[in-house]
């Protein structure tokens, strides 16, 4: 039989919570790929894990299982869900961080609640290994996401910090820096006007270019990232280390006069 | 032939070496899955090594081969082992980190010395490329242990830094600190009296709880840690960075009087 | 039919960038298994992504693909390209990332430009996503080198900082620093005279030794390292700590008199 991979995303850094993840699933369902999505959303932040996920989501091949683990409130009566769309169907806590997932039309919600599908006495700290590790892997086995308990119509949604309509332009925050020092925005790359200038806190950054090497070396651009996004980089270098600038940081697109 | 999956299990952070071990394992054993359990044990840490393998043991399935390698002595006289116990067949070095495989009765240990079954030429600084990793590559591929070399008695044992029983309690330390900035200490959950009280450095933090959401946001809490030790956190927010905290801080689990 | 691995080389460290492209190639080519053998390549650092490349090359089994990023060119007329040397397949940017590669005798290289090998639109700013990672898994599955686009005969080479020839020796750098606070410089062990003693900046660090335990404790050590080169460790610590010294530190090998 086929087996769906799984793909798991987490706010577990490097170490061996993942590890364990990963054990549990090959004691359930030993031929499946378990593949490391991420595990760098940042710890308990469920807005950036529904942005992170939203990124990842176009490239999860159909029949996939998703994994997703911020969880701050492990242990307490916040549901687990299952969510399928049909293209993929992903498991997590009901606390928002599926909700890219079930934005999908197709998505029918099912609450993970039946303890054969779950690793003996669940501990009340770590709910990816009792409880979500063993779903996806029985999901992955061909398990109908039914079986895991009630259907579920009141999920809970979250969605991380949106940009603000200004009567001249749109006003955003950066989200997050990544290795190279790009500063990832909040403001959608599309629809931004031709001629529209970037401001980030009080630095003017000109207009929205195309790649990193359409300026000089050592010199800031803004352009369209890679997932849909702003992105503020420096070509060649650390645009978060040259500003001393990072999350939470403003930017503000201008329309043209 | 259904082949053992590989779980690595290493000190060697992000990076090259992990990846070596992976490509020299595909090169003889293509077929063999191989999963990183975790390479984030602390640098030449062997008794937390061995901590962190306790706390994976009870989740890799039978059949498994486990990699661990923490090697200080790596080119020394320090012999390298094959330790199987039935369930899980390990391979490391003998300073005492395979020491929690070893504690199951059915463990049997064997030198790993035949040349044939390590690369040629093998370095004298970096044996987790050059014998473990090709032997474990071997055993996964069916190689009985004993083709590693001569039955071994006496391997070294360790273990993580013990907590001492005081009269009115038990005094630990604090092990680790995970991502999340939660303490992890070396004081066993289990056998804590209902009533105790506990004490960080000078910071009393109260009764042992259930978990995280059993305060309130921003307090402290102290609760059984996912692999059985007592663990100290903040509700949504880092333990360690509020009270500026981290490994060795004492730890007192005082009985009600 | 028997599928390659795929090998990824990158300078994306942790996080979702290296998820996404295993989420692609799982996309194009479900059986192909996919194995991190570096995400930590220093970012935009293509001398030292060359040096971690040529280190791990002799280690990928033959029929491997390597699927290399370091790519400060993304979306400018840098080329794509495909090395293939027989035992491996490398593809990346054409910015010399891929010369160790290209070293051999055998290798042929075309140039990535047929878009039904890539996904469709592909972004500016993220090749490795968009042009790479799909060229890999076509790669994995068959696709014959020459399909990708036309031969190319000039490729741009490049390499790490080389060390210079003295009348009294050989002066080179220390091009990283593991995680073991290891630091590894561009001086191959080989060829070095027996007698020869190592000064790093103003620390002499005495004679060239076989491994770690042959110093005391806390003591400095000039040893060959396992790619190659000498490195300069402390004995069960960290010599880039002790010695508060680094990327860039020079270090000196004199002959003997």
């Amino acid at each position: 039989m086929k087996r769906s991979p799984i793909f798991l995303a987490t706010d577990f850094g490097a170490g061996l919570y993942a590890g364990v993840l990963k054990a549990v699933i090959a004691g359930i369902s030993p031929e499946t790929t378990v593949v490391d999505l991420t595990h760098d959303i940042p710890a308990q932040d469920i807005g950036l894990g529904v942005w992170q996920l939203r990124a990842a989501l176009p490239y999860l091949p159909d029949g996939s299982i998703l994994l997703a683990v911020v969880d701050p409130g492990v242990g307490t009566k916040r549901r687990a869900l299952c969510v399928d769309c049909g293209g993929v169907i992903a498991v997590g806590p009901d606390n928002g961080l599926l909700s890219c997932i079930a934005k999908d039309k197709r998505a029918t919600v099912h609450a993970i609640e039946n303890p054969e599908y779950a690793l003996p006495n669940p501990s009340a700290v770590f709910h990816g290994r009792d409880i979500f590790a063993p779903a996806a892997a029985h999901l992955a086995k061909g398990l109908a996401p039914s079986k895991l308990g009630a259907a579920v119509k009141d999920m809970i949604e979250a969605e991380w910090e949106q940009p603000k309509q200004a009567p001249d332009g749109v006003k955003g925050v950066v989200l997050a820096v990544d290795r190279f020092g790009n500063l990832q925005t909040n403001i959608p790359s599309e629809g931004r006007p031709a001629g529209a200038t970037v401001t980030l806190d009080s630095t003017r950054l000109g207009p929205i270019r195309r790649t990193y090497a359409d300026v000089e070396e050592d010199n800031l651009v803004v352009l369209p990232g890679s997932s849909g996004f702003l992105e503020i980089a420096l070509r060649n270098g650390s645009a978060a280390r040259k500003l001393r600038i990072g999350k939470g940081a403003t930017v503000f697109v201008r329309d043209p006069k």
